[in-house]
């Protein structure tokens, strides 16, 4: 049995590129040890918002390395390392432990999405998880791979002893009471994968979460919980409120070029994008700016 | 300034049907007296559970009648009266109004979706809360219309002296925040249109809803307020989830078939669907039979 | 049996309103006038472009009685009688055929559009084929409605003596070869909705259609055909091309407004759009000149 | 100025894996002296009927070279090499340009849609085509993607040098005459990645396609053309409409793993699908062989 409990905030780490399109690693690592100053429970590296389906092999690994090398200890390290084929995923997802990965969040396969049936995320999911050397959780993130895992599914994934947990990233959520619903929530660790629903799954008992939002504003983000779970349910939504718009505009409107903006400005290591994604143009980094003010973590 | 506060739960009621496929007004009638003995704030007569599209306008004035005839001194009574054009919800809002209607609830106009903008939701709300002489709620029901007003739209539409209120039934809580934001929850009633965002809801500050559970359970829909208000959060949660299973079942899978065949098993009159919606099959009756009883509120 | 042969294209007529919101019924009977002057097959009235879904049962009747009134004689009058109820509409489309109607066309009921699968459809089409006076053709719209008909269901409707067509709106050519497979071509009017499709569905095989683009452009319509049945490919696929942006204008970007305001510039009478809908801007006036004057049909 | 015109039909290949889930290299090569025999314009190598996205980068070479190797000379080898990152783009472009590859096909990016606009993809186009040794063609399947790309751009793209094409596999004639209309036919092969629009399209001009159903039903793909062609358009039709259905099986209820049944069963080497993917279970097996009986593409 590898369930280990994972309770708080994980940032989905950005990988900062320079101007010549390669990754800043030194800024990556930079990041992590100003993060670590944070009451965060980890890091997730290769997340969506790490640009990871830009990266080579070669720099994934790197990163996981770095996470590794820098993390404070007791930081949970989460590596994203699902590919589109079983067999990839493993490989790579054995890569990551090797490299000291704590556990591997493995997206659903999506490019023949109309595939993607029970029987073959079960499939999938299982084999994985029999074969890779740490725990595994499940990614769900629709808005991405317009693939969203069943209840039914999760429910018979929640059982194996080597997938300990999922990330929905739906916000949804009428959904979440619907996997909460079919898991054993003492072995499994439920977590949203989006600021926009922390507040709210916290009040449905929900414990962890990964949100990009974290990148740029760590201290809001582990702020709603500890208030929350002292019993301040007014003050922790007031602070949830207060950012959401920040997290509307890092995750939509402004996208991961947005959100690199965001950390460049509160304190952190942004850098830019990777092509074909576009950098911030003024009026945006404008617009931005003032979101970020008026949420008043931007002075 | 025609505000007032509409706080708790109403029931979007059901319009039973005999097997003749006529409205059957005793049934009804029944139901609201029924109804009276609980703690609910209201009623609203010719919601989407109503089966309001599938009625004529006499039966639809008989129905508010009925309404206001038999509902208990001090709840309020909801007329839906939106129609795809203005001067048509012009008019039938009136005459709601004539018969005794507290408020209307306003659905979004919707055929011709494409053109349904920010500018065209906005003159139409506009239009219709200038001319009629109650109170104007907007109905915001994306499942059935695929029409989604911005919170842009209801910002503006908010600040109208004439307009006091919204039912958001998309059951989405992040979307629920937006709008949120943009309105003065002092003078404005946002409420949710689904027991699957009841609990949620609540947490942040929304206090009240309609919601088709409440036709056949609603106790649980009450006490979930009730709980919530004298600071028990875990038992709000918990009736929450256990009936949130018996929710998904009357408006998903079973539809408003299976909210009267709830009803008629929970002590209501369920009645008939009229066609083109179909009557449940044995066998389906027999799974919702379970879900109740799973959910304890069948013995 | 009750199958007539429809070959051609008829106009799905606008409905010009006056400056009060009213129906002008003169400019109405005067674009009949005006149609009969050209080789079209006929006329549907009530159709999507009517703004039938704002029109009173009395203003419906009235058009109807107009339209049988002026059409030139051998000329169909195909009447839009599709209700969301299974009653209403068999009343309707009663009282259209008392009217003098030939066929009437029937909307997919959509409102509750997750019930409306194969069973509640075939079930729908069935009873009101078998209880109305004139042959029935079935409506597809999904834009509209989100509701698409199956060629499953399609298959089993086609063999009612009473249904003796559908006119699919979808654009969709690989759907119309899906539902063309299903049909006996001999006894069943499949036809298309859309000028999109209306060169294309000319090659395989479909004879008839109902277009917006037929209001404005009737000879066009009519050319593309007579064309493609001379054996001038060529020439009819160009007539086709030169037009489609025309269509694309009046039926996407600028819909019914831009549809009567194309009317008004080509010599009908298109008059103003019923709210909630908006009139064109001077600006969108302006653009849709530039097409029609690019699309050669306005000097 | 690196035009060249692509006429005719050419399957994506698919790419046969064996019982340990490796690719079975004779047996591609073995399919590509097959298909030399008969009259198609080339091969796509790495197409989404590969399971590209299940390959290793030194599978993908491999399989490049070894079409490179057998086809026949004077047929096209079109290489599917399109990735995320504009920089993997370029790298595994010229890869394939060094192996002896004649074109590329480029998919859109996809993974970030919502960013994914016109000046993003003109960008990443722009960019690819200006730094890779083979012309460029852009390859629209929004069924995978889920990103659609806009005439406007296309049009932007089609007067670069060395962009000389486009494959649309949405099925949608509408969309192909909008494309049509934006690109100089005689300097871009606008062609069609879908069986279900060939005649169709044929009969708008189109000249090329790429399609799953020419991997087990050649004759029958490059007849269509040869009838349309001749000015046989009911015997062209007739053909299409035959196997219509065929390929309804093979890219949709079927998927890959139909398709290399079918061509399994057709006398060329299918193969089993790399995990996730399923391989047909008996009862699918027994339906698709239906199907083929049907279609006289099976005796």
């Amino acid at each position: 049995m590898s369930y280990f409990k994972i309770k708080g905030v994980l940032p989905p780490m950005i990988t900062p590129f320079d101007e010549n399109d390669n990754v800043d690693y030194d800024k990556f690592a930079n990041n992590v040890e100003k993060w670590n100053d944070y009451d965060l429970a980890g890091y997730l590296v290769l997340g969506s918002n790490s640009e990871t389906v830009y990266l080579t092999e070669e720099e994934k690994l790197k990163l996981i390395e770095l996470t590794v090398k820098h993390r404070k200890e007791g930081k949970i390290v989460m590596a994203g390392t699902g590919m589109e084929s079983t067999r990839d995923t493993i490989v790579l997802t054995n890569k990551a432990a090797n490299l000291g990965a704590d556990c591997a969040l493995i997206l659903t396969p999506f490019y023949y999405g109309g595939k993607m049936n029970d029987e073959v995320l079960i499939n999938f999911f299982t084999e994985v998880a029999d074969n890779v050397k740490i725990p595994v959780l499940i990614y769900n993130v629709t808005k991405f791979t317009h693939v969203n895992i069943s209840p039914k599914a999760v429910s018979v994934l929640s059982k194996h002893p080597n997938i300990i947990g999922m990330k929905d990233s739906s916000g949804s959520i009428p959904q979440l009471v619907d996997f909460k619903a079919v898991v054993d929530m003492d072995n499994f660790n439920l977590m949203v994968g989006t600021a926009s629903a922390w507040y709210p799954a916290l009040t449905l008992g929900v414990e962890g979460s990964v949100m990009a939002l974290a990148n740029c504003c760590p201290v809001e983000c582990i702020e709603v919980q500890k208030e929350y779970e002292a019993g301040n349910l007014d003050k922790a939504r007031q602070i949830y409120e207060r950012v959401f718009p920040v997290n509307s505009a890092v995750t939509g409107k402004y996208g991961i070029a947005g959100l690199k903006y965001a950390c460049d400005k509160l304190g952190f290591s942004g850098g830019l994008v990777r092509k074909p994604l576009l950098q911030l143009k003024d009026e945006e980094k404008a617009g931005l700016e003032e979101i970020l003010v008026k949420a008043e973590v931007l002075k």
